[in-house]
């Protein structure tokens, strides 16, 4: 099968797992469960999903070993996730913005104070979603401390020590010239923290070793920067017909990037270094895995 | 001791645990780990860590058996949502206050992206914070369950069917006039909640029995109902100087009461059902603690 559609199927797969976990519409507070779907299903490249199943199966002894009631809960959470923290993101005090892909934001759809109440309740039914993955631990003590654990790395990532913590200094230092340490440290967390959450929990719940996570994270690391680098390079070389929005706009905005700080060949240089020796540490798991492989070099090389 | 030193020394004590698990203000992103301990330390009576606390206590079979590093990760995550729900309805979109017991809210200290993201923090780094009793399990399963147990009702009451879901309905049904039914759905799920999820984590973490803590869910939704009830009846017979807030507000914003609906003398008479039952519910549990009584009175019977 050609990647683009291996990759559409596996969206496909990852939001039909989401929807089973998506709350029912009734009940007095029927609104939030609405606003709630209505972000959840608003489409996305479901990214983060796709690469914590994909993940977890690489590390799965036998296909059998597939736990649907441990491993999806923590899917569908991560997306709640990702989601909340762009819900948050569009409200009039931080980013202001009215459409995203093309539809209303959470926010301009159902009101300002349901957009808050909606990212709030997005992000603790990921808590709850997850949760229902202990449930399903029965009597079995090693399953318990790989879920436990899986929190622990979500909850981690997702917070001041993660997302949040990007965001914080993203939205504070805005309009201010930002050093390569100030930007790196912004790209890790806001963009590599999530990423490195889905593919560690992936491995953890499907009984990796420690020191498999401690190179899985080291992967989804440098999938994440160069990601975030290569978003800076389509800024300036992509046209706005490929990338679907005004390109040079970073520029015009007087935002630091890594290109602005260091210029187009050395970013070229940089998102080269670390997709190749991403590549190189997962070929050296031996876990012969082409989709992961072929799915990180497109989110790298990407052209939109 | 009289009651109210007590009530100061369990104040104190609960502070002294919430202290130890704050975030140390340090890093790029130090500015939301100031908000965040700002909005944690502005003070409040911590009802729901001492409920918690004591619950706890009241169901463990000997003093000796008292976890610190199971309980107090929990203690202090019930404080951080309970904050977080403060500082997100603080905000200018939802009932836009600038003061709160008398110091800056701490959207209006910090600006309002900081506030969401102060908010956000909160409530992401209360699981981060209860997550920490997970590694506190060790290889004791009985252990575990209790544990992944607390943390699913932790997010249960916090979430869409609780706290959030209590909120949304509040603030949807706005200046709208509400059903006794209403009223109380939001009593039960925006007050009664977390109390529920503070009794109910503390009696699990300590080894209740299914009927206990089901005994224990009971009492502390007549608890919140009564609570929330008196807070009515105060709004029309206390003073302006008891209450630290204008009287009568309820009647001139023209918003929903018990009282309202239903009249003083009705009000008073479902304060006392609801309290003399949880008082009885609370002694058939046969445990003689004598603080969670005076506690319970305290907080129904009170006068600001």
């Amino acid at each position: 099968m050609e990647f683009k559609d291996e990759l559409k199927e596996k969206i496909k797969i990852s939001e039909e797992i989401l929807k089973r976990y998506l709350p029912e519409e009734t009940g007095h507070q029927k609104t939030i469960f609405s606003a709630m779907n209505y972000s959840l299903l608003a489409g996305g490249k479901r990214i983060r999903p796709i690469l914590m199943l994909e993940t977890y199966k690489m590390f799965l002894k036998e296909e059998s070993a597939y736990q649907a009631d441990i491993i999806e809960p923590f899917v569908s959470a991560m997306e709640m996730i990702h989601t909340y923290s762009l819900v948050h993101d569009d409200l009039p005090a931080m980013d202001d913005d009215m459409y995203r892909r093309g539809k209303l934001t959470t926010h301009a759809a159902f009101g300002e104070a349901m957009g808050i109440l909606a990212g709030d309740a997005l992000l603790n039914f990921a808590y709850e979603t997850a949760g229902q993955a202990f449930t399903a631990c029965g009597e079995d003590i090693a399953l318990y401390k790989r879920t436990t654990k899986a929190m622990n790395l979500l909850s981690y990532y997702a917070g001041v020590y993660g997302m949040v913590g990007g965001q914080v200094v993203d939205v504070e230092e805005s309009g201010n010239p930002l050093s390569l340490e100030q930007l790196m440290f912004i790209y890790d967390l806001k963009t590599g923290a999530l990423l490195k959450a889905s593919m560690t929990i992936g491995a953890v719940l499907a009984g990796a070793t420690d020191e498999e996570v401690k190179a899985i994270e080291s992967i989804a690391e440098k999938v994440g920067l160069a990601f975030q680098i290569q978003d800076d390079i389509l800024d300036v070389i992509s046209t706005t017909e490929e990338l679907g929005k005004e390109i040079n706009s970073d520029e015009k905005n007087g935002k630091t990037t890594y290109v602005t700080l260091l210029g187009i060949d050395k970013a070229k240089e940089e998102v080269k270094t670390r997709s190749d020796k991403a590549a190189e540490e997962l070929s050296e798991l031996k876990k012969n895995d082409m989709f992961i492989q072929k799915l990180i070099d497109f989110l790298i090389h990407r052209t939109y």
